[in-house]
């Protein structure tokens, strides 16, 4: 039994500005007994905060001229809105980002804390701007013109940095990566664990940035591209353009989604046969096709590294009970190296508010029910269900989820959840 | 003598959420002897305060796409630029003006309270959204989608709010009002000006709120329209479109500056005809037109409302050295009901980073002179000073000015100042 006090460990470094609140090896908590209790470690969510401005005009939009309207702020950023979304389902994700100390980076922290959540693994400095995407949308809701800001994520979270929480991720659940982390830090990132065995989630941002996934595709676990950066990633894969791009292709609107999923069906094998195990191919409001190899898969996380107590116990319970674990238990698994295993959850119908945020929440909520200690089926249900609620929110991630409202949700997805495709690829 | 002695009023209002730290009205310190000291009281200024984010590509524009860049902070609003340059002139000029408690407001704020200013004026309340402009340029520097959401101003810089500090108004050495403000508040601050014959300062903002001028000129002592607003607020003020915009008339760019007078000369005409005693007409890179009526117009306020401490004393006199006041003095002065009196001072060669703030400089320039105790025509050179220094700087507001450069800037344009035009109207 290993002995390990909790005390504060200067980390010296002078490109560390903020100090870590504690030393994150000494992460867990140390019980009376000395016994270390690995249901307290939690996701660690590596990646973007991004503070979103969004312009919208109330009347006709003339170029060199102000138009009158409104200007808001949404607390952004891929791993950011995945780890708020998560936080509101009950887990406490422990997030490792940059911000800068001006007014993004401010109020990004400021929500930040009063969600409760650390920000120790936040590096805060003077020097970086931090990361702000800015839209100016005109009259029909489409952007005009739009900036981003975000290089500080690559160019301060660095592999360095990340390390100082190597302890933190060793006792992780799950680690979810975002594709805007540079190549180094991505490859550091997963190597730590690896070395202890923590499930990877591979999130790729967007096209460009998603065939980072050449430098760790061997750790990942998860990848959830949408259907242009599920193509992007197997060409980049496989070393050629062997997949052309949807729209040059096939017009996914005129596509069923079986159709569709043999479109894609090529490229989705290319990742699974370079080794991730689980790609959640997100096909917006025609919902998520969750492919393996070999046969069914029910990953779920070791028992003890779930917590069941909160809102997180509440989900757990609600969903086991409405949503039975292990479905397809029983069919025959086949030789895991030429059979393609594919499933399709549909979306749910909703009152659609604003679409910005929709794919975060639904890794969020995959992930929260990953953590709750629900199997990967039951787990892409209820991403479906805060995905809904993201989209009929304004932020990027609801205010608040209702475990009643996502849970029946989910048993709606879960229950019409179909196998689409149990064949060999040879 | 009035016997008034500081104390602390709690203002009932359910409008108002942060009390004016001291009732306004007993502003003026109270001198051991009992006697009120004017030489403190400060200019007033009345308008916006408003967070401006620009954000600039760094890579060719794609419409529907983000593209990489900057995205910038400054602290802008025309009212509040000029409140600030009169305050880097060494005057401590009291802002009456309305933030929200968000992170525009708080940024804005907290400048304000670094830079040693009051901030007694400026309401403070939860439900006011902090005006902002965004605006995302094109690679060429061009605006190419611009929102502005400013209502607040309109809706809580209210008439009530206002009168708290009739007290500081009726103290004033001048009162700047911007056009930001809707017509009930214009009206009740410039009232309250003319009931202690305070001068008022008008400044346009933009074409559209030029026209607000209607409401008030009786009042107005000085205006500062562009070529564009001069047009907008004589139409307005003659109560029809009896003067074409320059674009459809001439192109500004192929006139001279003598031409360009003679185009813009019934439109002051009229300006000078309601009763607005000082025009000063900004033509951009081509300097500006100072126009009154009868003859040359020394205006400058009265002593006991001057102040010769600090910079606004180096600047006083340095200037007085450098450029001997009552110019013209000598010259005859005609009918005031029918000559026309108009100088043209220009602009001073400069390394132009961002053009933004030089319009507002100029007028906080012109207004910070006039406090100090010198002649509108050495202060409107000191405000082309400014306004140099203004468009060689990133920020609305260089950060810092210094007197030896200012007046001698200041002096290259009071020397090469003309006469333009000295005739008869009628």
């Amino acid at each position: 039994m290993e002995s390990i006090i909790r005390r504060r460990v200067q980390v010296l470094s002078h490109h560390i500005t903020v100090l870590p609140e504690a030393n994150p090896v000494l992460n867990p908590v140390l019980l009376r007994s000395g016994q270390v209790k690995h249901g307290d470690a939690e996701a660690v969510i590596i990646g973007g905060m991004v503070l979103d401005i969004h312009a919208t005009p109330s009347t006709l939009t003339n170029p060199g001229t102000t138009t009158p309207g409104k200007v808001r702020y949404f607390l952004g950023g891929v791993a950011r809105n995945v780890a708020e979304c998560m936080s509101k389902l009950g887990t406490k994700p422990y997030m490792i980002s940059a911000v800068g100390l001006d007014f993004g980076g401010n109020m990004l922290l400021e929500h930040w804390k009063s969600a409760g959540l650390s920000t120790e693994g936040i590096l805060k400095k003077k020097d970086i701007e931090t990361p702000v995407v800015c839209i100016v949308y005109d009259l029909n809701g489409e952007s005009a013109a739009a900036v981003a800001s975000v290089e500080a994520i690559e160019r301060y979270l660095t592999p360095e940095w990340i390390s100082h929480f190597k302890g933190t991720i060793s006792y992780a659940p799950v680690l979810m990566v975002d594709a805007n982390l540079n190549l180094p830090s991505l490859e550091a990132s997963c190597q730590m664990a690896a070395e202890s065995e923590c499930p990877v989630w591979f999130e790729p941002v967007s096209v460009a940035k998603s065939q980072r996934i050449t430098s760790v595709f061997k750790y990942v676990t998860f990848a959830s591209p949408n259907e242009d950066e599920l193509i992007a990633m197997a060409n980049a894969l496989s070393g050629g353009n062997v997949f052309l791009p949807l729209k040059h292709n096939h017009s996914k609107d005129n596509l069923s989604t079986v159709s569709l999923f043999h479109v894609l069906k090529p490229a989705i094998w290319v990742l699974l046969e370079k080794g991730i195990k689980l790609v959640v191919v997100t096909i917006g409001s025609d919902g998520v096709f969750l492919c393996c190899k070999g046969g069914p898969n029910c990953f779920r996380i070791p028992p003890e590294k779930t917590k069941h107590t909160g809102f997180s116990g509440q989900l757990y319970r609600t969903m086991m009970q409405k949503c039975p674990p292990n479905r397809y238990s029983d069919v025959s698994k086949h030789d895991r190296n030429s059979h393609l295993f594919a499933m399709h959850f549909p979306s749910l119908p909703a009152s659609v508010v604003r679409v910005t945020g929709a794919g975060d929440c639904l890794v969020g909520g995959t992930l929260a029910s990953i953590c709750a200690g629900l199997d990967i089926m039951q787990s892409v249900a209820v991403g479906i269900s805060a995905a809904k609620a993201a989209v009929e929110a304004e932020a990027n991630v609801p205010s608040a989820f209702s475990v009643g409202a996502i849970a029946d949700d989910a048993k709606s997805v879960y229950s019409a959840a179909r196998v689409l495709f149990h064949q060999s690829m040879v």
